[in-house]
């Protein structure tokens, strides 16, 4: 074992754009165990990366690369992930895993038979409250929870055309990430039982929803905006049958417990993400977990739409 | 094992509208393995058979059923079936399974934890040529197939409100038909790469659908349409690499090869489910296959909508 890993893993990756410049790259490089040799996108060229137009191109130039980070609108990750798995490699999937439920299925069968890992990431799961958030409902009988997830989608999401084009998920993108974190913690399945889903009449994705969901007998609530200006909201309030309550707020970092904050910390959710993948690596196994995908699917399936105003950016 | 299986399965029926009067009692009544104890609805009063008002009452009047048939629309399936599985019993699911994916899901892990039957039906999959069109297919490469599902909605789902509310599915009630064959005929995973959903102003379910999906590298075409009057379709043209072609016609009853007719057989998809139910109950085991509902949540994740004129009856 140790011959195979007193080397670090060598790492290239697909989609140059704002996650990968924010996220991606800072995160693999501060990790001694990672080694980014280079980056393939249409468009992008990021300081610092050897850059090359297409997946083929870079893997023809480095074929030493062991492990693919695939960040391109989920639109296309599929392909991708195939042509990754493959040639045999590891992958590293942003959030979602895919552009439909059958794709992001398709890629844990062919990683499992081709033997190499796949990591379906989710990074908020990995910011600092979570773990604590999911052993504080663990200890108690729940009676309600309720997500608020506003954001300004201008501020955020700039230039992001693809977001709301039909496959884009539109509030989905960030609301994603509040049941990644609620599919965490809760420790029975949630399911969506009613959604109100709003499109802006010039885009095909919602730009607002109200959804009902539950989880064993507790209702989930989740109220998502990407029109909300001012005050950016990231939140979760859980109450306990004993009137006890539980807040994570700034997407996980902040922990609040009966109105007072015990935790506050820095988020560092990538370099989570990417210590965890080179463990995955190194141990042989995967992690895919699509129920938050899934989720998204069944509001989009049972949801009523509702036309908004047209979205202009 | 005998003593067990010389009585009949006492079957109860929940929903006892269009397909239960139609279908499911005469399959039942003419399968002598089974018995029709009673049904519940609101409102259904068939003749010939001791009906209640809520699946409650009729287990507590019989609570000798040994297996639930659930016929009522998709939105109400899963608190049917929880309850249902709770009691111990077998749970027979029309089509579709559940109201979205996570029910689904949360539907099969419950009949398994308590150690239950549970058939998810796909009853077009039970049609005369579905068995030989596998076949065919299964000896060839194969070059492209095109599903053509078009009905007209008012001849055949007459004052069928649910299907046009959220979560009725719409035209994708019939073409989820032609989902569960073609998942069945096809060797590799089917998944959906582009739809065009048409909405009418006033439904919160398609009316028109034409959806792109590829299976293995087999382009899959389908074409659904809930204003077809004149003749009805529901055919699946599958052509081979070498020229040759297969054909499935209204919904599996014939199959032509090469433009000769080679099976045309009367339909008999309820008898064959209720059959295949008994041989799941008796040996302990289940059949929740569920990639035809995860295609329509797919399609409705990513397609594009498109005002379609306001449907009204």
């Amino acid at each position: 074992m140790f011959s195979m890993f007193n080397k670090p893993l060598k790492i290239g990756l697909v989609g140059l754009g704002k996650i990968a410049v924010d996220q991606h790259i800072p995160s693999i490089n501060a990790n001694k165990n990672l080694k980014l040799v280079a980056g393939a996108s249409p468009n992008g060229r990021p300081q610092g990366i050897v850059a090359y137009p297409t997946l083929d191109e870079m893997l023809k130039a480095h074929p030493d690369i062991e492990a693919v980070a695939i960040c391109t609108p989920p639109q296309i990750r599929f392909d991708i992930a195939r042509q990754v798995i493959a040639g045999g490699r590891h992958v590293f999937l942003e959030k979602p895993p895919a552009g439909t439920l059958g794709e992001a299925d398709e890629i844990k069968r062919l990683a499992l038979a081709k033997g190499v890992t796949v990591l379906a990431s989710w990074h908020s799961r990995f910011a600092p409250a979570v773990e604590a958030a999911r052993k504080w409902i663990a200890a108690r009988k729940l009676k309600s929870v309720k997500v608020v997830w506003k954001e300004n989608v201008r501020q955020w999401h700039p230039g992001q055309k693809w977001i709301f084009e039909a496959g884009g998920m539109g509030v989905f993108d960030p609301g994603i990430n509040s049941l990644s974190i609620v599919t965490r913690i809760l420790p029975d399945a949630v399911f969506v039982k009613k959604a109100d889903l709003h499109f802006p009449g010039n885009c095909d994705a919602p730009i607002q929803v109200e959804m009902d969901m539950v989880s064993g007998s507790v209702p989930v609530r989740a109220e998502y905006d990407f029109l909300q200006t001012g005050i950016q909201t990231w939140s979760i309030y859980v109450e306990a049958e004993t009137g006890e309550t539980m807040n994570l707020h700034l997407g996980g970092t902040e922990m609040e417990v009966d109105g007072k904050t015990v935790i506050k910390e820095k988020e560092a959710e990538y370099p989570g993400l990417y210590a965890h993948f080179y463990d995955l690596v190194r141990n042989k196994t995967s992690d895919a977990d699509f129920s938050p995908l899934r989720i998204v699917a069944d509001a989009m399936l049972i949801g009523k739409r509702i036309v908004a105003p047209d979205y202009i950016e």
